[in-house]
């Protein structure tokens, strides 16, 4: 998405060991209006999948999957960090590795949200690793939700994660794919 | 807020210890219709105040201060809570209690993002204690920002946050206050 893109060269930040900040319109601050157009551009991917539920996690997920939620005219739900490994019987959950900050979590989103009845969009702001990711697409499994499609808003191309979710069978989307950063705060897109 | 008083009605659960859980539609699942709803009634009483900025903290308070951001046409900032207790130079930090998980912790927000120049409107999903709220009062003391007012859905009206914040000389809206929550389930608002 060339806006997306455009704006990633102006205010986007590059740091050494593969760190984009795009925290003054993405995910710190947000530009609602350019949330709103990467909302467009999933809506016009995957209009006609009959998806009646977006899903994300917190925190930074809950901008942009709102603003689909709003374009698809259905509801979001976001899954939770749990504060405890102790889970009780009426979540669904999933341990995920964060590699920012070296340790493992429990994500939990409620059962009353997310059912066999589900046709669902998973969206985010980003895709590294595809840890978080593949948390969600586990906890739509247990679920036994269908997941028509992956949207994230940057792809950090280099890292495995977009490669994973696909070869898992997964429709990925991502608007604007980094396939390169240099330490002179170079970046490069993928085509 | 007529419409948020019945959907409370509705789908709230009362749980003893008052808590009060509306995770159906603010802050686990969202009804974007409901929440773009309430920003409605937030612009009504805020269009004329001359706001450029909407602020909340994470996770839950994202959502409505997208929808908020979003009719006034301005962006949306969130503080985050911290990972670690080693705060850098670059945000404004405050230390807020947490009285479900019993523990302090700190409240950040990039200096980037907030400065004198801007007029705040402050949005929350709840007001209880009023602790994270007093958090965000902070940094924008700090940042020397103008906070023209407080946007609350649902304020526990037995709880001390919305009077403390009122005799500090804030304009408070909330959009439903709830006055009294029987261990029985029964749910009673304020006038």
């Amino acid at each position: 998405m060339k806006a997306l893109e455009e704006r990633i060269l102006k205010d986007g930040k590059v740091y050494p060991g593969n760190i984009l900040k795009v925290d003054s319109f993405l995910n710190h601050q947000i530009d609602i209006k350019l949330m709103d157009e990467m909302a467009e551009a999933f809506y016009e991917k995957y209009k006609d999948a009959g998806i009646n539920k977006i899903m994300t996690i917190e925190a930074s997920g809950i901008a942009i999957a709102y603003a689909v939620g709003r374009v698809f005219g259905v509801p979001m739900v976001f899954a939770k960090k749990s504060k405890s490994l102790n889970i009780g019987g009426d979540v669904y959950s999933s341990t995920i590795t964060s590699y920012t900050y070296k340790k493992d979590y429990k994500i939990i989103l409620s059962k009353n949200f997310l059912s066999e009845k589900d046709n669902v969009l998973i969206v985010d702001d980003f895709l590294a690793t595809g840890s978080a990711m593949k948390g969600l697409l586990e906890i739509c499994r247990m679920a036994g939700a269908k997941v028509s499609g992956v949207g994230i808003c940057i792809e950090k191309g280099f890292q495995k994660g977009g490669k994973e979710i696909t070869e898992m069978g997964y429709d990925l989307t991502s608007l604007a794919v980094v396939e390169e950063m240099t330490d002179d705060g170079k970046i490069k897109f993928r085509n």
